[in-house]
């Protein structure tokens, strides 16, 4: 038997190889290879659940806790659901081969650009075995080799999942050794793999804060990475209150794990004594608790059924990913202005206003991957936004920035039609 | 006096407070600002020339060779290029805050991604003076700031054009600090450099393989890179001979040193007979050196006139940036497109033919950034494909690929409309 570096070698060298394959394949057997992942995930969903009952029953006696052991968890209700949103992706429109920006030169030359895919994804993921089949049938769709790297307490589940994704693929046509799943678990694999620049054309961490760190900062070839937000809503002083109190309700209560979530409340001096009381409300009846600068608290702290807590500096920037928001009362635009430029992660920002010229510098100025004008930052996904499935979010600005569907796993080349031009 | 990195420090976050604002800078103040660098450059020729002249004078007497120095040297004559040069980027449309995809979502958002600057463009880069100007004008076109750092030996020439470019800028009320030149020529504050990821959104390296790699391998931010060009060009058995000798002819000897000129001929076997004698005939009028595979030697060893060289493994995948070329007879489109792959640096390809499929699978297979039907790969370039100037050219896949304009020096936001939207 090889050992891990010479195997993870092969394997990523075998994924190149059918990545110049992947290139020109039809939509026709992408979206079959699909279909069958679809049909194969309900066909072989004894095997798949017993490897992760293996992982489950191991991770508990481990003393894994509930909500992660709820992440690792598959039953045959989501094993459908992940069945599901693979037909989705099949029906989505296939993004490779759109030629564009196509024109004929005073010299007859026909220069355009040609949508082709990256060529190789490197996935790198922790916890939900769902990942590996999410991201297999992105890359698959936008012709993409993938190297699948899950995490150790779920590699039964993982490697059951990666074989269907296999099997279903190859008997659709698509090129062999176009899907690789590294079944060692050994971590010093993951720092091999991130310097193997020759054959991995892009990288995506699925995981925690560390994974992501560790991906971004080790990796020798581009990464798409974010997933961090740290959301601001600014209510400025013109705001209609009830839209307002419903947006800051729904951005911090809606799903308070998630990276879209509300962290920081900014109001408007002018606003906050007949606002921020109904906002807090509102929140205390889904038992948010509420960290104070000093103005919101003089604001709050009469009304007993609140849970409040004196701010501290740590607050402003802090991503809770829980029913904990902090709260500023602020002087001016400016001011909501300069506290996200300072504190902001770039992911997603809203203000509430009815001021036209507010809301138009706010999106303006506001230098981030999405920005709001009257809306919950809920809405940052992709899914949401009409691209059909996402990858991931991406906070940084380079390729490709928000929410990642099929066409940000591409990228073009130029093809130009000559009849025989020569450069004068 | 503050210490180098303190001072570095200081610049890139002045640079960075100053994007900012870049980013919704008027096209009309921008405009302004390139037409009076243009108008600075020559109204300030004297001090340019003078400062050039110590720089040209002091290498001359470290004993850089001629080439180098050609590179180094302004003339009055040579600034008004650049200055013309300047005026060409005023002259392209302003790619800053194009809307594009804007739909409006069954609940009434309105979702659209509107283009913006990166932020903070690091640029790296050696000997020619020129490119102080160029790329200053370029990231203000595109609404970037940005941080110039010019090799030791042209540090005067470098000093006085940025001033330049800073006077002329300031001139038009584009934000103080957008461009900050590095005086210091400690070498070490390039790695100090590529670690600023906080500060600075892209580098841009200008300059030699060495620069390149040292700036790839050790950027903690992306980086945009390319300047190596592998070329080749294969004469299919169908090829037109007088097209294929034109295209051959012009690819390796209009402009030799360059990287988008040809460094290897591929010829399928049926064509080789009567189409290489002719292309080596060419080129030996232009005192092309041919470094033969065994079968290109047999066909063209009787003729005298040229100077041949028995090619050894080396010559595949070398970029000779010389009048050199590499030949070699492959028995099939297959083994032209193998050996393409193998070799290849991603750049530019070509394939001369008359066969529809030929050409049509080598845009389809080859994985370069420009990929050529019947023409010579000499035209990879900004101006030639109708971007106006460039800043590079990438081999790399991610961002954008081939010649890149002030478009490709943005990025994209979300923005979203709402009327009080929130997610169910």
């Amino acid at each position: 038997m090889k050992s891990g570096i010479e195997e993870l070698k092969a394997k990523a060298r075998a994924a190149k190889a059918a990545s110049r394959k992947m290139a020109y394949l039809s939509a026709g057997v992408k979206n079959e290879a699909l279909h069958n992942i679809s049909t194969d995930l309900l066909a072989r969903k004894d095997e798949v659940l017993a490897a992760n009952q293996l992982d489950y029953k191991e991770a508990e006696a481990s003393g894994m806790n509930a909500a992660m052991l709820d992440r690792l968890m598959l039953s045959p209700d989501r094993l459908e659901a992940i069945a599901g949103d693979v037909l989705a992706v099949a029906a989505l429109p296939d993004p490779v081969g759109e030629v564009f920006d196509m024109r004929t030169l005073p010299n007859g030359l026909q220069v355009g650009r040609k949508r082709v895919p990256l060529g190789v994804i490197g996935a790198i993921y922790e916890s939900r075995p769902n990942v590996t089949v999410d991201i297999s049938s992105l890359c698959l769709k936008s012709g993409n080799a993938i190297i699948l790297r899950g995490g150790k307490e779920a590699v039964r589940s993982n490697s059951a999942l990666a074989g269907v994704v296999q099997g279903a693929a190859a008997r659709a046509g698509v090129p062999e050794g176009a899907v690789q799943f590294i079944e060692s678990t050994d971590r010093t694999l993951v720092n091999d793999m991130l310097r193997m620049r020759e054959f991995i054309d892009l990288v995506i961490p699925r995981g925690g804060a560390g994974l992501i760190r560790l991906v971004t900062e080790n990796a020798a070839m581009p990464v798409v990475s974010g997933g961090i937000g740290v959301c601001h809503t600014y209510v400025d002083r013109s705001a209609d209150i009830d839209k307002a109190v419903a947006i800051a309700f729904n951005a911090k209560v809606q799903r308070p794990t998630v990276c879209n979530a509300l962290d920081t409340l900014l109001v408007h001096a002018d606003i906050a004594r007949s606002c921020l009381p109904l906002v807090a409300a509102e929140w205390a009846k889904a038992g948010v608790e509420i960290h104070c600068d000093e103005r919101a608290m003089a604001i709050l702290k009469s009304d007993s059924s609140l849970k409040l807590v004196a701010a501290t500096d740590e607050d402003w920037g802090r991503e809770f990913l829980s029913l904990v928001a902090a709260v500023k009362v602020v002087d001016s635009l400016d001011g909501a202005l300069e506290h996200i430029e300072r504190y902001g992660s770039g992911h997603s920002e809203a203000i509430v206003t009815d001021e036209y010229g507010a809301a138009m510098r706010f999106l303006n100025e506001v230098d981030a991957a999405c920005v709001y004008a009257n809306a919950s930052t809920r809405f940052t996904d992709g899914g949401q936004f009409g691209l059909g499935a996402e990858v991931g979010i991406s906070t940084q600005k380079f390729h490709a920035r928000g929410p990642l569907g099929v066409k940000e796993l591409t990228t073009y080349k130029w093809i130009i039609f000559g009849s025989g031009q020569v450069r004068p």
